[in-house]
């Protein structure tokens, strides 16, 4: 078949730019409330509310049209009253008679049957913006934004550390305990304070830190490793950040300063390895071979699962994991504009986990690592 | 048709307990990646990855069943290496033999029609749970919670300007001019501190105050009206706060501070008729009537809009809008455990605005007011 027989095609989003990285990226406008965006043949929109519309036009990505809803509707000639996204689509499709749309895997079904019932055709996509994973250098600079953020966060976190005193290995500041609880809250202060959002972030005490999902409580001991991983969002720009470093407040075990030395060469190996070209396979091939070799064991098959046993690294941008990814499963080339994280670690039940993790931009011949924070593993 | 001869029904439910508050709602359960929840005669339960299932089986709701991936997988008979929601659910609908399910409007379209490609029937609810409005005890407390983190968001506001002076009508904290960033960042630090999360916190000064969508920016002046609006989430819980006071630094012109006690006897009258069986449109109507009868003009057409043109108050839960609300479309009487803003409030472009607000439950014969803050304009 003739590829220019095709019918015509548009594609639509319907969202909230806060909550949908998709729209986020096509539209550049963030909002609490769910609008929509359209792209067909020759133009791409967003359709505003009167209450958003002043502020659309000023944050919106350079190419994008925004139509106040009132302009969509004399424009798409709606009927009075019949302001919805489903009349708003409608009225689109009338006017550019196009009837076959792509929309986004997430897109909402019960709008999406509404549109069915008018004859629309609607193609969900698994990714609808592959071209994500390329980072502008307009992006680039907005990562090292939410890098920065992570890295303020976790300045506070050593701050805190520094100036805690041990008795009878607990770790006391401020004449209290130092609860895990205490120091996240101070590292997400630290982030809100400079305009960013941080979420779940780990502030996991010993063995805790051998659980990846486990965000940390109660009190935290001396001499024993402490996960810190942070991972805001920048505000103004929605792009995140992402930085882990392991402290021991005190003396390190022995074990630990050994995990500690294997888990940084590890990273240091994986980094000089990222290039364009370079499989995210090989990469994290690279970290698991590093670290079979030193003697730390793995079985992720275990309860619980015990050495490294997840990806090496994972896409950063305007969601905090999205592709590409450093991991067995993925044997595409990394290529230049790609932004990951490379976070080695290991775990171990008895003792807890050393993770360490810096984000890097992959550029051609190597990486750049927007990654600033320095590596120590004790605190005096 | 005998009702009892309708074909078996399910209901599904596939997203992130942290995005969407249905699945908060119905599993208790907050995570960063998606899980199921489904529903079907005699069961509820969810399925949890490797990862989340011992924190999923604390955190549980009572009476859902938390299985996890592989005795889901051994329950329904999923071939080797079949572990997708689409796989869960056809395994699930074959187990059962049910083939239709209802869910939530927002449900992937994406997953909706891999699972019609089984003949399985999906139809979308537009409230999926409409008991949310209607809170217990136990969120009544949680919702507390979360007006109590506002009030220290406010406090730590109310501090900050009672601190700093008046330099040539700037008003200066710490030797540098207060921006609304600033005080911004500083409310939401204190919040994550304790334990929540704020995003979009107000701190409108002067004008900017009067476009109710507008968080804030640029220095603030002295004797001019602030809108301080903060309604952040208990990290814990996942159940909202909200609470807006104006403030003036220095002295409020007569203006606003008529306005001031308008707004405050409509927001006075409205609590004291907020009850059950009395509907949302009746409280607003009071509000606008009384605002009305004061002299202070509205138009909300005009362009920009000006006086009271937004609802009186909106449901607050596991969302920070949601059922019922306070305005003119909603001539269903309140139910006692309905819990509701009252935030009347009006706007002038030439100055700015005042809008006050509290949370307040329904109860039998009257409402119990969740907020504590007090009401002062001015800050010396």
């Amino acid at each position: 078949m003739d590829p220019t027989s095709l019918p015509p095609q548009g594609r639509l989003i319907y969202a909230a730019g806060e909550a949908c990285a998709d729209l986020l990226y096509a539209s550049g406008v963030m909002t609490p409330d769910p609008f929509l965006w359209y792209a067909v043949p020759g133009e791409t929109g967003i359709v505003m509310s009167p209450l958003e519309v002043g502020r659309a036009r000023k944050e919106a990505r350079q190419g994008v049209r925004v139509r106040s809803l009132e302009q969509a509707a004399q424009a798409w000639q709606l009927p009075q009253g019949k302001r919805g996204p489903v009349d708003l689509v409608r009225g689109l499709a009338k006017t550019t008679g196009i009837r076959h749309w792509s929309v986004p895997y997430d897109f909402p079904y019960g709008l999406a049957m509404a549109l069915r019932r008018f004859r629309l055709v609607l193609t969900p996509v698994a990714e609808f913006f592959p071209e994500r994973a390329v980072k502008s250098e307009t992006e680039v600079e907005r990562l090292r934004g939410g890098v920065q953020l992570a890295e303020a966060g976790l300045a506070r976190a050593l701050a805190i550390l520094r100036k805690a005193t041990i008795e009878n290995d607990r770790v006391i500041w401020k004449r209290k305990v130092l609860t895990a609880e205490r120091l996240r809250g101070e590292v997400d202060a630290e982030i809100a304070r400079l305009g960013g959002t941080a979420s779940h972030t780990i502030t996991a005490p010993g063995p805790q830190g051998a659980d990846c999902h486990m965000s940390g409580t109660g009190p935290i001991f001396a001499h024993q490793p402490i996960v810190l991983d942070v991972f805001p969002r920048v505000d103004r720009t929605g792009y995140f950040g992402d930085l882990t470093r392991t402290v021991v407040k005190g003396k390190a075990a022995p074990v630990v300063q050994r995990a500690y030395e294997v888990v940084r060469t590890a990273q240091r190996k994986a980094i000089e390895a990222v290039a364009a070209g370079v499989t995210g396979k090989r990469v994290h091939q690279l970290v698991v071979d590093t670290i079979a070799a030193s003697g730390f064991p793995t079985d992720a098959k275990a309860v619980p699962p015990h050495g490294f046993f997840h990806g090496t690294g994972h896409g950063l941008g305007l969601e905090v994991h999205e592709a590409p990814r450093l991991s067995l499963g993925y044997d595409q080339p990394l290529v230049a504009g790609n932004v990951v994280t490379v976070e080695p670690g290991v775990y171990y039940p008895e003792w807890g986990g050393v993770r360490l993790e810096d984000v890097v931009v992959v550029r051609d011949g190597g990486c750049e690592n927007l990654t600033t924070a320095p590596f120590e593993l004790e605190i005096p």
